[in-house]
């Protein structure tokens, strides 16, 4: 049995913390210790000024002149290249634009046109739907059987005759993390292009594209990355697939020249071209002053303070609420910044738990997820979760009518 | 030569004017007369009060709670029946969703799935490139070729052979309005499909698309709806088509039931299927305050006020610059709520005039473009910037270096 977590003891982690500046920076609401930002990230103080900014200067006052003045043309790109930095990418290699589902079309479109004599895109069972829809629909196009296996299957599963392999680094449900480096080497060597999926990993853990020669990647905004409800996504493409890149979502803004208004499309050089409409600028605005907190954060210590975050709720959890399966992995390389349990009550626990002031979410069937993000929760907040959850489980505080009843918390 | 208008007659135009109460729900820059509404709408006041709060109430404060307090997840659909009353439709038959382009890319895809035995898609020349960029992506896939002609000769190229009609109603240069119930009717005679585009229609034109038969529509939210820089795009789809009505881009949210986390992609019954990622909360929200000017406006009126408008700017100009060459056509019913001349030096008039306090925008290689917003302008603000455009010209100011070298607007 590891060792059991005191007050003292986590009121002195949080004095060490070297990221425990970065809480002030958020505007959390009173009496909530918000475990769900693996969900939606909470709200950065610098967001509400540069929106109402956005909003009465540029727009207002600025009118249509703001495309110029403030260069709402370029977020997109000055976004990506922010983004950047935290997953290992050059600048030019990442650009923020609509969702993570639309993004993850347009990039395995791109990876399929590569690989004309290919017969599947090979996924993991149990992933995050979007991309298994998504996946579905390309392969349709091209004509592509969709084979989805088990995390450990697919190193074995990776044969000539795939053509792409999606995966989402990060597990939504369980939390677990693959190796993206080996996987990556794996695919390729078997003449497979890899897109990754960041959504649960932007933000979380540290991630370098480039250095594993990763070919495409796609990622939400609204996660670790505390864009605010369904901020835009991002789409990174190595720039060794940069020449030629055409999409089929070639919409005006992808264009080489989008102010010239020609008749025939040109895809814009690199990036650029993953790009569509016009974007959305309040959206991104929020995205943008957001990720002003991450700009001197280091993922690796990120991560560190988030994996001993997880540590104390699995430690604690196991001695205050044993019943509790937990399907994440305990080794930290090996997950996210994510812990989940296995409860056949898990909806009716995780209800009683928001009533009571600890936010974490529910997922189908039986699964309750917590996320530690680590530039706003501190050491004590996590500690006095496992409390709370602890008495929950011990006085059946969950089989409660009300709780069984209660709408689902998306 | 039509009787000109007397400083008296616009005042008392103004005076009597229907619609004069919605200027002050607009937040206008003082010393700006703003006829660009046609490309970026102005902002109405109660954007900056729904923003604060979506921002520090429902994000800051509600969190992940918020998608079921504040019922963010039916935003879309909301928002598409509010669009809804001002395009003609029913409720259930308009979502708010993505861009135009990508808007259009679904509801091409499903047009073109419907049939099976033609050989081409039918566009205008000089339609907005988005849309030609997209139908032709689209095209490509289907094996089809894309023919676009002149406005005049599309009745004759209705034949057989063509599977869609892609055009948009009122032209982004000229501002020509099509006769959307002929056309519609023309082409469904010779079995093809249509797709409107309303991006210079919706919140400017009377429409309605349920009572001329169309099939499918997509449109803008930041030009006449004021929805804010890049808003969110709406997508119509006629009821008659929705069943089993299934687009290229499966999202998530476009499943029957994204919350049961299905490993297969069951379509959403009805206008749901045309979403796909999460919705950007923040961009929604600010469309839909700004929707509220429209709530009780009779489109017919605002259209008759724009008209009047127009005339204003038309009758002045012929006589105060008759160099300025129109290419709007001078029936109202032809014609959207914008006017534009040709003149060889247009660039560097716009940019004379923006100097002014009149923004007006420029759009290749010869045009300016003037939209006439009718819930935020007066006819005394058109009459007025008649005056300015015809010192310029009859002075010459535009010949000027700065004025040649000045950036363009978007």
């Amino acid at each position: 049995m590891p060792r059991r977590y005191t007050l003292p003891d986590v009121e002195a982690l949080d004095r060490a913390d070297p990221l425990r500046g970065k809480r002030d920076l958020f505007a959390l609401p009173a009496g909530v210790i918000y475990l769900d930002g693996n969900s939606l990230g909470a709200l950065p103080r610098s967001v509400k000024d540069r929106i109402d900014s956005v909003v009465s200067t540029q727009w207002g006052e600025g009118l249509i002149r703001s495309w110029n003045t403030y260069d709402w043309i370029d977020l997109p790109a000055r976004l990506g290249d922010r983004i950047a930095r935290l997953i290992g990418a050059k600048p030019g290699e990442v650009v923020v634009t609509d969702s993570t589902s639309v993004n993850l079309y347009k990039v395995l479109s791109v990876a399929l046109s590569h690989r004309r004599y290919c017969k599947t895109v090979l996924t993991e069972k149990g992933d995050f739907p979007t991309d298994a829809y998504i996946t579905a629909s390309v392969a349709r196009q091209f004509g592509l059987e969709v084979k989805a296996v088990d995390a450990a299957d697919i190193p074995a599963a990776l044969t000539g005759e795939v053509g792409a392999l999606v995966l989402t680094e990060v597990n939504y449900r369980t939390g677990a993390r693959h190796d993206m480096a080996s996987l990556t080497r794996r695919a390729q060597d078997a003449g497979a292009m890899v897109i990754w999926d960041l959504a649960h990993s932007a933000g979380a853990v540290p991630i370098d594209l480039d250095a594993v020669g990763a070919d495409f990647a796609v990622g939400c905004g609204y996660k670790y990355l505390n864009g605010g409800p369904g901020a835009p996504a991002f789409v990174y493409v190595a720039a060794r697939h940069h020449e030629g890149l055409r999409q089929p979502l070639s919409g005006w803004l992808g264009h080489i020249a989008p102010f010239s208004f020609a008749d025939d499309y040109q895809p814009a050089p690199g990036i650029d071209a993953m790009r569509v409409g016009t974007p959305p600028i309040l959206s991104m605005s929020a995205l943008d002053a957001a990720l002003d907190v991450f700009d001197d954060v280091d993922m690796t210590e990120a991560k560190a303070k988030a994996d001993r975050l997880a540590d104390i709720f699995i430690t604690e959890l196991a001695a205050l609420a044993p019943e509790l399966e937990l399907i994440t992995p305990a080794d930290p390389a090996r997950r996210g910044s994510q812990v989940s349990f296995r409860f056949p009550e898990a909806h009716a626990v995780v209800q009683a738990l928001i009533a009571r002031g600890v936010i974490g979410d529910f997922r189908e069937p039986d699964i309750m997820r917590f996320g530690f993000a680590p530039l706003y929760l501190r050491h004590l907040d996590v500690w006095k979760a496992t409390v709370v959850l602890g008495r929950i489980m011990q006085s059946r505080a969950w089989d409660d009518e009300a709780y069984r009843a209660r709408a689902k918390v998306v």
